[in-house]
């Protein structure tokens, strides 16, 4: 698997360990991580920290991201594509689309490129998570 | 001037107070604020942090938001809009949208409806904060 979704992964791993939501980020720049985050919603309570906003926040003020790669082990949604277009990333890559078609179309619209790996490990993930706790999904995307 | 605008304005207050970019937002529910914040980029040194961000992190896990209005002093940029339209907030009232457009017809192709008040008392705040920090308002909007 590419090393930058396996480190995403990882992260998506976390979060289901923690209890929350297993989605998981990272940023890159030149070949390194310069951060990384999962979504917390359920262990810190807080609706917005889906696992992009987490990892942009935990990169912290790193300038211009005219140079960097968001990895994220779901198509992100508005709330994270918005921040994407923002703050200029010019490219996603999503581990599947799946189990949420996200705001693909939006990201393109915008001049974004967005890679879909459709990994089974990222879709098989989120699909159990789903099938079990599908109240918590639907909150987290704003679906109630 | 609309009672929930005064106290988005009076958050934006605070963060100015604080060294930070001066926006403020306020979520209301039934007539009552149920959540409030400011942009604290600077003060946290963190760069999703906007205000709306804020003010929807500190409402909390609030469950369905289709009776909620989001008041700003400044028009939502994409980020923010992005929570707006993926939380289902069917309502956004701006103080203004003259120091910034933000991301309103994004909100308004999604259903979503805006007011811009047009406030000369959001409008100077944010003028001249912009006029004295150009530099950490064009980082806020990753316009770097």
């Amino acid at each position: 698997m590419d090393r930058f979704m396996e480190e995403a992964l990882s992260e998506a791993a976390t979060g289901l360990a923690e209890g929350g939501i297993p989605i998981g980020a990272v940023l890159v720049r030149g070949g390194r991580v310069i951060g990384r985050g999962h979504n917390r919603r359920v262990q810190q309570d807080d609706p917005v920290l889906h696992a992009e906003i987490d990892c942009l926040r935990n990169a912290g003020r790193v300038g211009r991201y005219a140079d960097t790669v968001l990895y994220s082990t779901l198509m992100p949604c508005y709330l994270c594509a918005g921040a994407v277009v923002q703050f200029g990333i010019p490219r996603v890559v999503a581990g599947e689309s799946r189990n949420f078609a996200g705001a693909r179309a939006f990201l393109l619209d915008h001049g974004v490129e967005v890679i879909d790996l459709d990994l089974p490990e990222c879709y098989e993930m989120m699909a159990a998570f789903i099938a079990g706790h599908g109240d918590l999904w639907n909150e987290d995307i704003g679906d109630l």
